[in-house]
């Protein structure tokens, strides 16, 4: 087994390429652990949270918006940017960001997981969470200027569908709709067991 | 429902920050569909490919490696960038990958999905093939020069203790590992079925 040293690339010196208001953007020089040096394209980024919630009925609620870099519309499960000042509580974020987006608030606010979407170049994490319990906010938070939104409600089967069409394509929200499907399987499978 | 122009952000005018090797950044300025102007940072990223390579013992095999934006060694599934010229071809370039950080080939190599993994401010597309029936390349093409990577196969049990670890801890591979979950979970449904 090797030890963290035997993978640690040092940095030898680093460029500021960008300063922006959602990523900054630097260009490392690298001297690898066999010697030889390279150079890594980062992209530093606040951090993100995404919620999965789920209606009384069984539904997930999502939203349909405009996503620039790839000038398309998609269909994702409600998520914005970490803050400045922030970083250590995610979770009000997550229902910041549910409460503005769809209008809903959460009895029950489940943490999933927390994961780095694109390992390789940025270091954006995303903390995930699991709503269930909801109810209207009477005066939700209003959304952000610049986000034009429209809401959806959608069973498993209508998720499935989203997918293989194209609508949904995003990563946490097909991760998103495998872990409500798993969590469906699991139940089934504790009943069957009885 | 609102059609696409409700929802589009048309370009006003767009600035070249940074062309690298890996990720190309521009800055945009929109117009968005209530008038109101805004501005879009932006990564264009060629796409990348992952694989879920599972061995006969019904084991995944991760790769260990250095991720220089987290400054931390992290245990992933084999993946890699797509290289100009393989954009017609993603399932080429999973199996390359696989062959360079494995010494695998796979006899069945299925089409999962595709996801852009950071939809706000990349266009990142990868695309997750899952591989079974692998057998081991006689002279495997060798791996990146840049890349040091210490092989693991992990059981599923296994797998979701290094997510709870947090040694595994990128989208990708935590996918991966749910994904693996539920097909072992639809696998056991149907049995209970008979």
């Amino acid at each position: 087994m090797m030890n963290f040293e035997d993978f640690e690339e040092k940095t030898i010196s680093r460029k500021e390429i960008f300063k922006g208001h959602m990523i900054d953007v630097v260009l490392d020089e690298v001297r690898l652990p066999n010697g030889e040096t390279s150079r890594r394209e980062l992209v530093f980024h606040p951090g993100a949270v995404a919620v999965i919630p789920i209606t009384a009925d069984n539904k997930m609620i999502m939203v349909k918006q405009f996503r620039k870099p790839m000038e398309k519309v998609l269909l994702e499960i409600p998520a914005g940017k970490i803050d400045p000042g922030e970083h250590d509580h995610p979770k009000e974020t997550a229902e910041r960001e549910l409460e503005e987006e769809t209008g809903f608030r959460a009895n029950m606010f489940t943490f999933v997981t927390s994961m780095y979407v694109s390992p390789g170049f940025a270091n954006e994490l995303l903390h995930i969470y699991y709503a269930e319990d909801l109810e209207k906010v009477p005066n939700p938070r209003p959304q952000d200027d610049d986000e034009i939104l429209e809401l959806y409600t959608l069973t498993l089967e209508e998720a499935k569908a989203e997918i293989a069409s194209g609508l949904i394509c995003d990563a946490k929200t097909i991760f998103a709709v495998q872990y409500w499907e798993l969590q469906q399987l699991k139940t089934l499978l504790k009943e069957d067991k009885r």
